[in-house]
């Protein structure tokens, strides 16, 4: 097999972008999709690295996505902006709202992003971790697909539906967490059934509702939610408040339009972003400050903060650049020369 | 021993408001802290119910609560709202500030409510059913006492971090979940060291940071979250909105300002209140309509709503009474006419 290759983040970020414009994605929209994929391969996240390529052109492929959808800004003015990705992919769709809900909720204190019809592939932290930089507070949520159970249910019905967090630092990386509400990841109980191991206990329950380890019944069954019924209320907020708050998708119905699992959701989502400059000003103290005591005795007692393998995989990558397999490599040549047809090679 | 006694609510009411103004509160303030008491002992929630009572009146003769407090609105005609407790109760403030958060709520779409320096002693479902009845999706958080170690840590730190969230239903009391961010409250393993009996497992380490189910090292050592590191990045974000963001202490401060554990603590709270039909208007869909799917296909698969045995318990006590034990009369008779001065005897 060929060597592995190093690339820089900037070359791998032209060559993804110039992926997806050859899959028809307008020119805009590719560039913010190329973004989040290079992000997410730079912080050694692989499983929302150039891993998602192959995804996002096969929903491509099968029309269910709009490669050339403009995202469209509504906004009255109020502290909820709306912005129609149209079907298109999601992130365009946030890098078209973004300067408005950071100047809107400079303004208000605090301000809802609504994301309506969007195709969905990238991590949350991608958005949250931008707001976090302008010195915003956010909290963004979606549905996903039905995978999950509810607590003492044995039917999916919830989605893996993330959630996730941001807090600005002064002269660090912002605090971020981002996680799927459910044990595990889909991806990991396929993994299991790939490699015939068994999974752990508590992940999953077969189409009966008892208790599994067998990845096979596992995905014939229903995944289960993290922290039993407390997980399980977050991840019923989630479907609410991303899903019929916003007149869109919850996960039953993103996958009733989709129609097959093995293609990435459609559906709403939504951000909420807070001013802590705002919230604090009558106290008199500095709110970041404040937050910095707390990671200070986080970080003091040997307790790690959330996303800091991230951000020291980033800057690896951004002194040394990013290693890729040769058959990574392979697939961005082929994907790149071929569009959509290098699905079927 | 003598029998039980059954009471009616609202002669319950009077005796607990009574037992307050008995106690040096302003007559306002009685209300709402009966209010939130007695509705606890309505529902069946006895660790909020009347047993706050002594716990109420212990930090009134302590002078750690102001028992005369007047909380006070400050209103920018933002999307933030703010009122002082001014060190007195937290009920009090929120129901100063209920009206004009649903209002801003149905104007702006989206507002929060801040609560500062006042004394928690309540549930948080309280606030965010209220706003649930009036039709907006809620969500509260506060912090607590330092008691639980964050992930990976194994020094308390964090708080027990109640988070709260309530969702309007049509013809059916709301959804309302409200939870600490701890695997268990304090009180239970406090149960558990006075009975001699092992706590479970995954609740606590001891001081080394081992696990333990050793009641007496767990009150020595510290809680863990729910839901290992995703619940420890919940309960750090409550601390960081509830706490950091609003200028108010964190559950650490709030410890080192009382002093001691025994005595309820004084910090701040965070409420966000957002309207559905605001975010839903463009969509054309019903959110309310769209949420009772959701919770139809939870019920249908056997699986339960949080709170239902609240309500079960709510209506059972508004149609018959409520059943309380000698001892409980008892103390009620005590209290009453003795204020404070009951506490000594």
């Amino acid at each position: 097999m060929a060597p592995s290759q190093t690339i820089s983040v900037d070359t791998l970020m032209a060559r993804v972008q110039r992926i997806f414009e050859k899959a028809g994605v307008r020119p805009q929209s590719a560039a913010a999709v190329a973004h989040v994929i290079v992000a997410g391969e730079r912080d050694n996240c692989k499983s929302h690295g150039i891993y998602r390529i192959e995804g996002c052109l096969r929903v491509l492929a099968a029309g269910k996505v709009e490669p050339d959808a403009v995202p469209e800004l509504h906004d009255t003015g109020k502290a909820v902006i709306e912005v129609d990705a149209g079907g298109g992919f999601s992130n365009p769709a946030f890098y078209a709202a973004m300067d408005l809900l950071v100047a809107r909720t400079r303004e208000t204190g605090l301000a809802a992003l609504v994301i309506r019809d969007c195709l969905h592939f990238s991590a949350l932290w991608h958005d949250v971790e931008a707001l976090a930089e302008r010195g915003l507070a956010a909290l963004s949520m979606c549905p996903s697909y039905s995978f999950v159970a509810p607590a003492g249910g044995k039917t999916p019905l919830l989605g893996t539906n993330p959630f996730a967090f941001g807090w600005p630092r002064s002269g660090d990386k912002p605090y971020v967490f981002d996680f799927a509400t459910s044990v595990a990841a889909r991806g990991e109980i396929e993994l299991h059934r790939r490699a015939g191991t068994p999974i752990p206990e508590g992940w999953a329950i077969d189409r009966d509702g008892n208790p599994t380890t067998d990845p096979e019944a596992a995905l014939d069954g229903a995944m289960l939610t993290f922290g039993g019924h407390k997980g399980s209320a977050i991840s019923t907020m989630v479907e609410l408040l991303s899903g019929a708050m916003l007149g869109e998708y919850m996960s039953k119905e993103a996958l009733d339009f989709m129609g097959r699992t093995d293609l990435l959701p459609r559906h709403g989502a939504l951000v909420l972003a807070m001013d802590p400059q705002t919230f604090a000003a009558r106290s008199g103290r500095d709110p970041i400050a404040e937050g910095e005591k707390l990671f200070t005795a986080i970080v003091g007692q040997g307790a790690r903060l959330p996303s800091q393998r991230r951000f020291a995989a980033r800057a690896t990558a951004l002194s040394d650049g990013i290693v890729l397999s040769a058959a990574e490599m392979d697939q961005l040549d082929r994907f790149e020369a071929l569009g959509l047809a290098a699905l079927d090679t």
